[in-house]
């Protein structure tokens, strides 16, 4: 493909996603398929003759675009706010051009310290001190992998460098709730920490918060037991319920048996650029990781995780490689960001932040997320003032969680039955998406409000909808 | 930003990739810059006030662009081919405007299944057999973490499920070369393998390809120390001098200790797509998993690397996850991406792949590779002709490695000062750039032909070039 054929194709394709956000209300929210279904609008032998851009454009509307689901659209209340603000798609488009390649230093001097800026940038918009040292990493389930495997060697004293895991004189142990997302339980699992030692601390009732009493208790028993307490992941804004675990006291406990803390604020980590919003935090500055996603409510498209750590160094010395080929004398003490997690080869995602920040500013990011604090709020009291509907768990950001209960009739099976028979007729119906979830092994339904698009018109007609499918 | 706004942008940005793409050879390779540079020329503070998308491409223009290096220009012959195809491109850019999410075939069905579709056009393209299933990774280090968490699981029968790998048996044993990437130690290491436990094989002196009399000598020696043989990364043409190791005879040896066999075809598996290749590829049926990048030779944009299983079931039974707030009736049977590597969210990565595909063609892809095997091939003649340079490594593929000795005058670190000096002062020079590399500890410098727009000329060119420094 020339420059100039893709000139012509390019302004096309840019002309249908502006096109596709302009009209996205228009869609379902759930595409109509059944699995298979867009399989099978493909041939399975590769294709043999080339198409033209405009052809493969048309197929990418009708077999491709037909099957995705619209996070984008104003009704999406699903999972958490996957948020691809135009500015963050310009950014990855320049990105895509730019066609570089972060190995190393060398490879792409501007990817490395446009990276360095612009963390730091969110940084200080977190209202985070600089003892902390960011990066980018995909997503926070891989940052939470790369927490693991820093507290694991900071346990064994850099086991990796005699004999790894084998032979250690004591279970490294690791702590978490049950509210904590499943990434934290798959990277405990892949970094070599056993199912035996991962230790599920009790919540509180109503919050979901962890109970430090309780973290206490289970840590110093196992210590007496012999073991070693390794990692505190502590949910600052759980997927379910948005709980927020007490970082300060939980950081009091661990540092007594020297556990590595990292704080999970993978959704919840956008409400730290506003100011008011920062007590939810409290400790923060207490833990030794830190990873919070703007791909999600802030806005920036898929993937951007940022991940800030108090000690970069110790990370570098676990990931480190320095094979001859990588070497360069230029780049002195110029920062490897291949050392500070898995891949070598990294693509330029700073400038999606940085395209975001320039263009659309942090003023009026901050005054969606209010918008959409408010609007949960909004909705919340919508619910807890209609008889028959119960808030199953408390409105601390923009997630509300409730269930619908007909004169108080339903339990067990049947309310399950009941909740999980309304959200998939309203989720079916293309109009609206809403994720159910377990709390306490009983099904309830997520309002997870901060789609960039979403308005208090979209919550009213929310209500409606939900209403219609649960009450009839 | 509106999508009016965006629209406009978006045009101009366009023409900017596509202006760039037609004058990339006017410009340096190496960017004249030093660790520092680029950062210094941002604020330190983030941005208080919003700027126009034309601002915001003025200085990505000035400010960034001219700090990377041009890794699309038809004079870099560094690491290893770093092709994005305009085509690629095109995907990638629908990619992000359709802002689609991937933590589940449900929040993006055509997601999941046009991968699914690509995926196996590219495994019918290499010639691989249906056994294999397939996966697209970020990069190669990823999936070799996650063949080596694959491996370790399988020796250990699991222990994940249990202490993990406190109180094994026996040592885990990962066998390989010095020539192998450095992702592979570095993945052994992440894995929980200890450094003690991993075993360099020797290699033939001259392909480096690695020697299955050794390996199979070293792993009956672990065998009969009580040690247990987990998993051999056979190099498929590896980063320094493209060396095959045997797979065929590495599965026969591995075979009978039941160790995981993952090759890492990271650089080279683009030749599996030319039928007169596949020799060298000889036995991959035999291995338990595969990664190959498109996003090298094969010119499909960063980041996008093909991963095989021959038993997906296993790699899932390892990674799987499934929280109540994934789960969908609808889903079924379907594909669940997320259990086949670290991250939960997921870009579509398969569009980039399709777009290139479709638009290209593999006819035309198949040309130009073999363009570069016959310009490599034309380059070492040239250089194995002239006096005072030799050829340290066989031409296996695209990679030339040469040094240059004047009257066979120099040796050890005189001659390594020598190697140096001239291929920083060619790289300096912005003019070409070529990447050193060690062999048996003495300096050598690779010449990796297979940019998309390096033709003869170029190569001549670049002979000229290097006479230039190295004889001046």
């Amino acid at each position: 493909m020339t420059p100039d054929e893709f000139r012509a194709a390019g302004h096309e394709l840019i002309d249908w996603i502006a096109d596709r956000r302009t009209e996205v209300a228009t869609r379902r929210v759930l595409p109509d398929v059944q699995p298979g279904d867009v399989a099978a609008r493909f041939p399975n032998t590769p294709p043999t003759e080339t198409a033209s851009a405009a052809e493969v454009l048309g197929e990418l509307e009708e077999l491709i675009a037909t099957g995705i689901t619209e996070v984008q659209h104003p009704m999406h209340f699903g999972w958490f706010p996957s948020n691809a603000s135009l500015s963050s798609i310009l950014g990855d488009i320049a990105s895509s051009g730019l066609g570089s390649l972060g190995i190393s230093w060398e490879s792409s001097p501007a990817l490395t310290e446009v990276e360095e800026v612009v963390v730091d940038w969110m940084r200080q918009l977190c209202g985070l001190s600089d003892n902390w040292h960011g990066v980018i990493q995909d997503t926070a389930s891989t940052a939470c992998l790369v927490a693991m495997l820093a507290a694991r060697e900071r346990a064994t004293d850099h086991a990796q460098t005699r004999g790894g895991l084998r032979n250690l004189p004591s279970a490294l142990c690791v702590y978490t709730t049950a509210e904590a997302h499943s990434s934290v339980r798959k990277g405990a699992l892949l970094a070599g920490f056993g199912a035996d030692d991962i230790r599920v601390i009790d919540v509180d009732p109503w919050t979901r918060d962890m109970l430090p009493a309780h973290l206490a208790e289970v840590m110093q028993a196992d210590v007496t037991a012999g073991h070693q307490p390794a990692i505190v992941v502590a949910s600052a804004g759980s997927t379910g319920v948005t709980a927020f675990d007490p970082i300060s006291e939980i950081a009091a406990i661990a540092s007594i048996h020297d556990a590595w803390i990292h704080v999970d604020a993978a959704m919840a980590g956008s409400a730290m650029v506003l100011p008011e919003m920062r007590s939810r935090f409290e400790g923060i500055e207490e833990a030794d990781s830190i990873s919070w996603n703007p791909h999600k409510w802030f806005g920036t498209i898929l993937d951007c995780s940022l991940m800030y750590l108090r000690d970069p160094q110790h990370l570098i010395r676990v990931m480190s490689t320095n094979p001859s080929y990588l070497q360069s004398t230029a780049a002195g003490d110029a920062t490897q960001y291949r050392d500070w997690g898995v891949p070598l080869g990294r693509r330029f995602r700073a400038l999606k932040l940085w395209y975001q920040l320039r263009i659309d500013g942090i003023a009026s990011i901050q005054d969606r997320l209010r918008r959409d604090l408010e609007n949960a709020q909004w909705i919340a009291d919508e619910f807890a003032a209609l008889d028959d509907w119960e808030l199953v768990a408390p409105v601390r950001l923009q997630t509300v969680c409730i269930r619908h209960n007909p004169n108080d009739s339903l339990s067990g099976a049947d309310l399950d039955a009941h909740t999980l028979r309304w959200v998939r007729e309203l989720n079916s119906s293309g109009r609206a998406f809403l994720s159910p979830s377990q709390l306490d092994d009983q099904w309830m339904v997520r309002i997870s409000v901060g789609a960039e698009s979403t308005e208090r018109s979209h919550l009213e007609r929310l209500v409606v909808l939900i209403r219609g499918v649960a009450e009839a």
